[in-house]
């Protein structure tokens, strides 16, 4: 039988012994089954001695069918910046609890990867954006997953900054900054900033004020075909820097600004069939659970 | 010129004298236009004595163009109701200060009528929802521009509740109820108990649980395509009932079950031309004003 | 050795089998350490054909030394509102798991009231709140371990009402209702509805607006030694109900005055040596549990 | 006459003109009253021309009697830090609107001087907090007025970190940092992050998480003679920094830890006769302005 994926790049922390473990096990097990191994060469070494087959890639992403990371929910952001370009597929062992993104778990991997090769699977694609922030010096780009934040570089002071959409004026905003989520984006920083939760399969942004100095300035669920404009006032004493999940893009000073905007690539997830978004909330969120004995207003 | 619309409904509180007097000025600038003007036989009396031409309606929909509301955002939730599954076109007039669905002031009333019966006006189609509440009893439906509420109705005791969407088991709540917006409604209850505000372009819904038990069970946005059931848990000296747009639809009992989708009808509002929904945002949310200088926590 | 407390009442759901086991098992204990036992009449069959001595109070608290009420932190309430005026002690056994009231487990249960009754136990007070609802029809008054709720009746509409301390207006407020809390009920109804945890230690009451329809309208604390007054306004098919720890106190009408202050009583409760307030919280609110790995944003 | 305050030390950003002009008006003022008026020598040549009579100051508390702020809230936490450990009363007159803390309006300031010169005014004592970072290059403090916030000191990543209270364990925190408030904080930065606004008279801190990542870590308000303790753990790619009253303290390392208390010294507000704290907040929060007509979610 043809396996649905043939060449596969395997992405983790090799520094963390059980996920170097886990890479071995997927290595030698993906052997088996006929496929051909790609890693990333920094990690090679985990692969030392153990009779198992693998090449160095290139890149993740030349001649590679799907990508494994193993790993957490941070991993995935990383191989999902790496590959989304290419559109290769993704799939995410996790290496403890269940993650957003990695929906797998490491005691279930091989059985579930073997189910994936023989076809049962389905591929969920998750919208992205891309950040561009143009200043005097130059114009620079990334693209994120989760989200692209605009925040204050220094502690004491907060940062004054403006928002459109298409060339509307939204608001004048006071506060630590703001977070531009997508809805995979919704469930990580979005969340601790006071954003809703989005279902990945609607096609919003959601932009977060940061400890917002007006207290209506809430949450803000826009259209991804919307393109959001940021700007920083002049302020004394005030810096400000934009990230694309984590990463760092730049300064934004008074003189750029910031453009931000559906990505054109997607990440396309790969989930064992089967696989429940809500059950993975319920999962992470600590959802339900007696909610009528143990919770904090009412005992019996 | 042929007007854009010929037929004109008039909609508002006559008891409330500033809209009575209202009321009359406009019906008679539409008199002087060449409108046909129809009234709510309730109001009619509102009119007497002023040689205002004007015809009791059997309906405000029955071979009407246009229905102008003036009162608030309430009078244009009632008239959203009334002519919704006509399709007939909306046009609110507000009282007092802009309202977030009546964008045009007393003020500027007669001027605004007059550019859009001279056809410079813009059409905005909002999205509404569809509850039905399946009961042993039989079925009883209705249809909301704000939103569907499931509330507790004896204040002393939570509701334990749980919700799906198409089909798949969401959470199990503890709490006051539960809000289903619109994005037209995310800016009314849903935002006192903590939504987003949703851009009224978005084809979204958002679920908003009131005073949850769980902390992190928050707003939950999902595509306006989606079924969203409800059923309320048995549960010793507990009631709920279920509201659409403040009207009592009936109570839901263990037995039975609420239904919310997107109803098959919209409301179509008419704005003058420029229209601009972030201005309304700022202007209703007290945004921006003074950032700098007047807010809780920067005073220089 | 001279016991700390000699005649022990038992309250608790005897409707509850696990709760009836406890009783049983914890009466037979007491009557072996020479304690006289005391029970509701109506939980007195629990007893039967066990050979366990025990007789049926008047009341739960003439001539008793200690309430231990097993349960929950519902029981708890029940118990805490029957003996605060009293000033009996008050030991909470939890039927599940911890409670933030009932802190000794079943399975510690002998155990710690050994320990107890031995004399290694601390005793902390806990405030509680009057209430007075001044009506022409009479005063009626209540009082309550958790809160003191002011809400609306009709689920359609919101309230108005006006909010006075030591008789200085504070606000004028729009919304579902007002929640007055202790330290003690600050984790309860009132978290769920966004107040601030409150440490038992401090002598202070938290006003909590329910869904309230200006967003700045943020939960106050203020000392306990203050007087908190609440007016309703005259509002078209809107009614509301006070309650303490949802025990229905009346209707507020407009014609009527609702004032909350400190209780002369306090709730006396007994924990064993080594209680820790924080522990606790951090169990039942789910805290610091794997934070780096688990949580909405960062899995690696 | 004997005058309540004889030696004036006013304070003020001379740079700005319009404090500047307020700033000799009240200069000229005093001295036609008989008072001693210090400055800042850095201001000094505000005055020069004008025949004002003043003294450049060797320090703002070496025999002042009255301070006398003359900006905003910012201008009035820069002065409460001059002066707080002398003890000197602090009068603050706010340039622009009300603010939380300089509650006399330029417009009335003569008149109102006048009044507190004849001994009709108001003293408030507000308690300071007092932060001691211990590291091992020593041991750092600064007293502030406000907040002594830990913020993560670089944009990507989250901090981890514990926190005690009298050395008991309360939580283990994810997220962007902590911001411990006195009651007059509680309206700043702290109402941002979530917290509760707290009454100034009530003897109590609140820890407010900012942007946690567990969503049950809310706000806690504890007593004010409690010691808060705060230490980060070892995170790659973090850092973290202290700030007083938005000062640098300095960095935070995973060796280090901050402790918070209540500082010996408090800051004495001079009112005006009839000083009202919640007509203050009723404008600075836009509170119960046209509740009813002009909200989000009931327009008529």
């Amino acid at each position: 039988m043809k396996l649905s994926f043939e060449t596969i790049a395997l992405i983790g922390k090799r520094q963390d012994d059980t996920v170097a473990q886990s890479l071995r096990t997927m290595a030698a097990h993906l052997n088996g089954r006929g496929c051909r191994v790609l890693t990333d060469p920094s990690i090679a070494d985990a692969f030392e001695g153990g009779g198992i087959e693998h090449q160095a890639w290139t890149s993740p992403v030349n001649g590679v069918d799907l990508v494994v990371a193993i790993g957490g929910d941070g991993t995935m952001l990383y191989a999902a910046r790496l590959v989304a370009e290419a559109g290769v597929a993704l799939l995410g062992i996790n290496r403890g609890r269940l993650g957003f993104l990695a929906d797998v778990g490491t005691e279930d991997m091989i059985e579930t990867v073997d189910e994936i090769l023989n076809g049962r699977y389905t591929k969920e694609k998750r919208i992205m954006l891309e950040a561009r922030l143009e200043t005097p010096d130059g114009e620079f780009t990334d693209i994120a997953l989760n989200d692209v934040v605009l925040q204050k570089r220094d502690t004491g002071r907060m940062i004054d900054f403006q928002t459109w959409i298409d060339g509307s004026l939204v608001n004048t905003h006071g506060g630590d900054g703001l977070i531009v989520a997508t809805p995979t984006g919704s469930t990580a920083y979005a969340l601790s900033g006071g954003g809703p939760i989005m279902h990945p399969g609607i096609d919003s942004l959601v932009m977060v004020p940061i400890c917002p100095h007006t207290l209506s300035d809430r949450p803000l669920v826009v259209g991804a075909d919307r393109e959001i404009e940021v700007r920083v006032l002049e302020r004394e004493d005030t810096q400000s820097e934009v990230t694309c999940d984590g990463h760092l893009l730049g300064k934004l000073s008074p003189s750029a600004r910031l453009m931000v905007r559906r990505a054109d690539c997607v990440t396309n997830l790969i989930h064992p069939v089967g696989h429940d978004y809500f059950r993975i909330l319920r999962s992470k969120l600590h959802w339900g659970r007696n909610t009528r004995n143990t919770g904090p207003w009412e005992g019996d």
